[in-house]
């Protein structure tokens, strides 16, 4: 896997996949692959400036009179409640989930088209959407309806994770996160540790980083769990080294970056398997001590549950856990208020 | 039935239902028949002035210090998101839906006024409650026992929808819409087509253009699907020229405005029936071409299901869809700002 | 049961429950044992400015800039409502609860500890969670996990009821409808009747009461409904005047205050012991005749089931249980404001 310029450079299928330039307005926002190194400095040049106005309780009403309507059909806290945030802080509106229409249907239901129409009866011009939903490719779906009918009533829509497809506002915040601790987002070595298989926060990171020069990344996984064929065929493409790793041995000494996720037992047929595979999965503070590099940080999209050693990994320094969560806001907000032209 | 001068007449139950004249403050908002040209034409003159406010995003906050509970106890996407969004763009307060509180109790059961007053208590004078319940009257039981029990405390109730009752502020929004189109209220042609026994929508529709002059409308529906009798002997005694009608060939050919409905599958004891209806009451591109009118709009109150021939009837220029969903904002901002008496 | 001066006294266990003194913020507000009387003062006189501020419409935004997350384990309306109001009153933001996430977990559940940690990593430093929650002491165990784990990032907590424990702030409502009433919370009599065992309000109201001078309360209950052991054992320490009355008869004729709570029904094994009871404890016009004192009140936490004969009492002035349920909005946000340190 080679590191060429990735500059101005896109990943998208032209057909689906509009590039975010310069100009996020009106645009879907469905995969870290419609971004460019462009388009992620200009998002994060925007979260740094509303992060200054977060922090003295200045923030200007930037989406007054939008309404945005959060479709979450899967549990959610902290990626719904950061943009349930990050809409009031800008005074925008939200139009309320309805508790009797829980089920939102599958894509292959009739009724996920009128149901996406109504969002956008509702919304207006103007308007967006957030999306979650347990289909990889649901909201491009969305997409595609919200577009094909009155296309003249602009709604947009974001991708808040589809299934095992992407996450890519996981990967915005994450990124925030690094070029925040580290001035820059080139030439960085980091681990991606766990369930590289399922888990669509790193499947939307890989591809951010490759935007940037220079970038290595290790993936640490036991064999059931490395990536599939199909993202790894994806990637080999991108100006990004990949480094797959099976032993903790292997780890470099020099990461600027652990990103450490979670196992997910539900996907195990064999509940030994799982077992036998979690205990070499959990980031210990034995494991830590192999690090030489103290400015290093350790991340995690969370939730956090067996995988970090909490009585020892809490009180480590490089442990960023929710400072990385707090992240969320800043960038959802500038998101938001570039997706709906708010800002110039 | 005959068209006499409709102006200064009210269709109350004078023991149930206030008439609004001028001052819609402190009232319930039960029914159309509360309504007279004079109230409608005050209703969308506010509507005209916010939806300017609208378009400039300079929403006054109106409604600061209001409190309003949205209690919907059916599904609802369009109507509840559009209150919703109406009372916090005006600066007022959602007291939030108790996810745990989800079934609403029947109108016999003691517990419906218990829960009422505990909104009632919440809220406090000067509060507002939006209401959707599945039971006809229910709404009208509410407003009871919220005047009977400390009256001094002033809560409104406004029907968002009861049963196959009626659903006032959609023919608010309707008839707003056909005012912006036509500039008038008065001598329109329309022709209101689908499920006329069980489409409260229109119950309030046919009620709130008899309060205008000359107006005629041809109602459409299969013989299964009439008016029922009890409704067909109210509106015949209203000013307002009713024809009945089975065959699409006897639509007129100079209508000024179409009203299509779903036909509403779940009321037929036999699903063949049900399919057999169906395909006759389909809005197709064939039908609309026998329409000469060129200035006629499509109206349709949602949702849309398979009653509408999308792939022609989306492309036509004359299916106001979703310019008519987007009416219903100000339309229920004027009407909230009224009836809590922060405007003049 | 004596009556000693009570001023500057805490009831804490030091090790769980930090007094609140003068200053409120980022401390958790678990039990009316952390309250002293100078505290309640400096709550009541904050409370007292809010109510000004809401009377003309005039509230200051002060909670600009913080994140509430309200986490309602149980049905609530009123007391869900007023959290909610008073958050967007001060102009706070509440990220909105999921609906996916309907079950919070039991305390012995590890999840309950992951949960919290969600919502803490979403609101971030500053934020602030409001929790009810059906188990005794889930509370005060969730406030430990919120300090334990990244302790920098400061998140409170305040007890919105936790199974038949406290419900602090229903007994700071309280205690400020007596005090605007009399104008002092001193040498009050009154009445307490119900379900002592099951009523979490009383015992938070008890505590608070005995932070001032020479109070003295009944305990009117039929002797299956009298105080747990537990709560005797505590309050026969506290500087408060408690008698335990099994017959009306007993009630004193000069009582300042009589507080009618729900025998709560579902507690019983044998619905006839049920019945006899519950037919004793109905709060009639006839019991009030008994009363010389015509400024007395008559409070009741809510929501009035049958305990109240409510076609009498409703018309009596003394039953001011809409004007008490009014004051929980102020109070509320005095409290959000005081905790999140927003005002001096």
């Amino acid at each position: 896997m080679t590191s060429p310029d990735s500059d101005q450079r896109f990943h998208s299928n032209p057909e689906l996949l509009v590039p975010i330039e310069g100009d996020f307005a009106g645009k879907d926002i469905l995969s870290m692959s419609q971004f460019s190194r462009r388009s992620l400095e200009r998002l994060f040049d925007v979260s740094g400036q509303i992060e200054g106005y977060l922090e003295t309780d200045s923030v200007p009403r930037l989406l007054d009179g939008a309404h945005a309507a959060l479709i979450f059909a899967e549990p959610s806290t902290r990626t719904r409640g950061s943009f349930g945030s990050a809409v009031l802080h800008l005074g925008g509106y939200e139009p309320l989930t309805d508790p009797y229409l829980k089920l939102f249907p599958n894509i292959e239901d009739p009724e996920f088209d009128f149901r996406i129409l109504d969002y956008k009866a509702v919304l207006g011009d103007g308007g967006l959407i957030v999306m979650r939903h347990p289909q990889e490719g649901a909201v491009r779906k969305a997409a595609e309806v919200l577009r094909d009918v009155a296309p003249k009533v602009v709604v947009p829509i974001i991708n808040a994770g589809d299934g095992i497809g992407e996450h890519p506002t996981q990967a915005m915040l994450d990124m925030y996160t690094m070029k925040k601790r580290f001035g820059r987002l080139d030439g960085l070595r980091g681990v991606i540790a766990g369930d590289l298989k399922n888990g669509r926060t790193l499947h939307s990171l890989i591809r951010g980083l490759s935007c940037y020069k220079g970038n290595t990344v290790y993936l640490l996984s036991p064999q059931e769990l490395r990536l599939r064929e199909e993202e790894r065929s994806v990637f080999a493409s991108l100006p990004i080294s990949l480094v797959e790793i099976e032993d903790r041995e292997q780890i470099p000494e020099d990461a600027n970056f652990w990103y450490w996720t979670r196992v997910q037992k539900e996907r195990f047929k064999n509940p030994e398997e799982y077992e036998a595979i979690k205990d070499g999965m959990v980031l210990t503070g034995d494991l830590l001590k192999m690090q030489n590099n103290r400015n290093m940080i350790i991340m995690h999209p969370g939730p956090v549950i067996h995988e970090v050693e909490r009585s020892t990994i809490d009180l480590d320094p490089r442990w960023i856990y929710f400072e990385q969560a707090a992240n969320g806001l800043p960038v959802r907000m500038a998101l938001l208020t570039l997706v709906l032209g708010k800002i110039k």
